[in-house]
């Protein structure tokens, strides 16, 4: 519900595209920032820099933040290091890092060099960060206080304090900056709690991330106890920062849609601007792997074309496509569950043999159905004018299709359990690359079990 | 990290097998609620009723909230309702409703009579939500205040409150209930505001969402704009309940495991726990859908093998596997790219017949490339030995796929845009029925273009 601002946007499109300035500058005041960057994204790139103009520095900052990477990149390339600097400035120092440490080191450092100390000595701590950790991910923007301190204390301090972000607790420190726990504001207004210690009052925080921790453990941890804002602390367990509930939603997001991604063999960096050119490169990777999958079915069936008669390929070669589709099918659905399982915490705790066993138990089952459909369709539909009699072909179809789907649903469960116990990341042992195991195992058992049994009843 | 909790539920872990259980209620005292839910998740069936009874009311509450359907249900079955309405009277009443909102009417009803009168009535509303709406995920914990009263007003007042769930800000109503924004608590204890009125501190509270509002549509909402609490308010603009960020964190969560699942031809369900019968009813709609379009295939197959000669057919049907599975996968390039763009509003904004144009183009550059390199190894490679000459068989086996794959980067890009339009979920158009109907498409064109090609060449 956002009834103002979807009126206000189609009336800023419109003074965009007649280049009425002066007309728009006031209604810009009034939009949010997230909705002035999808206006900015939905402009044509050549007036994208004249509605980024009209914006003060504290707005251009916010907007900065919620820019797609490709269209940040875009208006920054038109601006000083100078004005780059008076924005940044505005920035809290996570947002600042992120957007200096996407440009090259020599122009990031050349704004750093013109921000105040202050600022960008903060940025630079974050600069030495993974991106993908908590370190990289964590503000320093928060407030920690002695333990000995009363809430009164800390309550007058924080109504001294300007700030940009919200601020709901304050952590409590010993005296060598290591993490006691927190106090929420709300719980140091509670009558008689004004005079009692900070010591006193804290709950214990034993949940925290270390400046290296992954970020999608730190989604993990926030998600799973309900955190607002996760405590960051160094090697020598000092508190350094926090992790706000708002990038992890961010990250959650990224890391759903990089799973979604890699099952489809494409990559998540499609969904920023992107040409053809970048879109076929994400993809062509994958689509070669089942090319090449495919070369060599190719050769085999070749191969099986010597090994029986021309005229028991043909009936065979009718049911390829099936058997390779519904082993391919059936493997990805067994690979989506143990992947996306593992991604979102659901097998914690639980025995991984038996999630492994149900899946082997799940593809006979289907196999099973399945199998016994496919060959009572082969026995009475096709059957009729090959070179098998009926019973047999149909036999012989229906049990490689039930040994291919009970195989694949093997498979695709087995890969990424195995990648996971290796450490590597499960999704990329799904989509194209289980597709493609499967299609060539589901052949080699389907032609398998058809020259086993019908040379014998043929 | 969570450094003492892993010992912790190791050893608790191993009591539980022992059934040591008066060592074991100390050592759950000082476990998360998240952690004790895991624990019961992984204990043996048998026990789990043993683990939760050690627990005291207002725990068994929050751990309840943590479970996993399955496991809540069969814990709740084994309880008086006497039990369990002491047990729901502790839970904040959005997470009451959730637990009463899965039992049978008529067990519910007896609890909501056993309740106190005020907690019922506030899970009695709750439960009147569809599940997956603002009103359904919202919780009616929060503090709205008159605009004409103080900062010191407010401060006081909350001091005054007994919260189970923290607070970070009171909204600001007029006489009539109407929401006109909100006050963070840290902006009243700021220097010269404890005198104001709520009414100059609010910040207007422009974004808001009504009862019936798609959770999704909630989700978007509080991620676009970085929010904590979003304010829902009825059909007159009151303010009735708000949803914290915690339960959209789940919700996105839940709508990524949805969209994944659904474009593997799956359910979600299949995360809690459930039987290999389960997770067969959940795929193999999905499944036969694949075995039926394969069925045609297999029709379309023997109908062409009457139209060009056996050895024909034969030379071709080396190509049908590698053909089918790059229509596949190009298609579920292009579906998963539009499907997420949708689910996490990449698109806003951008003009979606330009991104359908760019799928084409995709399309055709991939098809390009692929399609000649299979061309080539048509033509030297398998070639030999068939029916046709080499340069005719390479350039009829590339041009097919090159359609195939570009038909299919279309056909997958505008299923999930059309449906989209007509407000059904993209993602249903997804995985097994776009697979499906490219396969059946892709070998129509390949015959189609070698039927239209060899004869006059061969």
């Amino acid at each position: 519900m956002e009834p103002n601002s979807e009126n206000s946007v189609a009336d800023a499109t419109l003074l965009i595209r007649s280049e009425c300035w002066e007309e728009l500058r006031p209604l810009l005041k009034d939009l949010h920032p997230a909705d002035i960057a999808e206006l900015i994204e939905s402009t044509p790139e050549s007036l994208r820099a004249g509605v980024f103009d009209l914006l003060d520095d504290e707005t251009k900052a916010d907007v900065l933040s919620e820019l797609d990477d490709a269209v940040e990149e875009e208006l920054l390339e038109a601006l000083t290091p100078e004005k780059i600097s008076d924005i940044v400035e505005e920035m809290a120092p996570d947002d600042a890092a992120d957007v200096l440490g996407e440009m090259d080191a020599d122009r990031s450092e050349s704004i750093l060099n013109l921000m105040d100390r202050e600022d960008s000595e903060d940025v630079r701590e974050l600069l030495a960060f993974d991106e993908e950790t908590a370190g990289g991910i964590m503000t320093t923007d928060f407030v920690a206080m002695s333990s000995h301190k009363t809430a009164r204390d800390a309550l007058e301090y924080i109504g001294s304090l300007e700030l940009d972000e919200p601020l709901h607790s304050t952590y409590v420190i010993d005296n060598d900056g290591k993490l006691l726990g927190y106090v929420q504001i709300w719980k140091m207004l509670k009558a008689g709690n004004r005079d009692r210690t900070l010591d006193e009052l804290a709950e214990a925080e034993a949940i925290f991330a270390r400046t290296d921790t992954d970020q999608e453990e730190v989604a993990r941890l926030m998600s799973k106890y309900d955190m607002n804002s996760l405590p960051v602390l160094d090697a020598d367990g000092r508190l350094v920062g926090r992790v706000t509930i708002d990038d992890v939603v961010d990250v959650l997001q990224e890391e759903a849609s990089e799973d979604i991604f890699k099952l489809a063999g494409s990559s998540d960096e499609e969904l920023e601007y992107s040409s053809p050119f970048q879109a076929s490169r994400a993809r062509l990777p994958w689509l070669l792997i089942t090319l090449g999958t495919g070369l060599v079915t190719s050769m085999i069936l070749k191969a099986f074309m010597h090994s029986i008669s021309t005229m028991e390929v043909l009936a065979l070669s009718f049911f390829v496509p099936i058997v390779m589709a519904m082993g391919g099918n059936t493997g990805i659905q067994s690979s989506t569950l143990i992947i996306r399982g593992l991604a979102i915490g659901s097998f914690s705790g639980r025995n991984l043999y038996r999630v492994f066993l149900r899946e082997i138990m799940t593809g006979m089952l289907m196999g099973g159905i399945c199998g016994t459909a496919i060959g009572l369709w082969a026995a009475f539909i096709i059957g009729d004018g090959t070179a098998y009699p009926p019973a047999v072909l149909g036999l012989a179809v229906g049990l490689a299709l039930f040994s291919a789907m009970m195989f694949a649903a093997t498979f695709g469960a087995f890969a990424p359990l195995l990648l996971n116990r290796c450490k590597f990341d499960p999704a990329v042992a799904s989509g194209p690359f289980v597709t493609a195991s499967n299609d060539i195992i589901a052949l080699l058992i389907y032609y398998g079990i058809i020259v086993l049994m019908l040379p014998a009843a043929g």
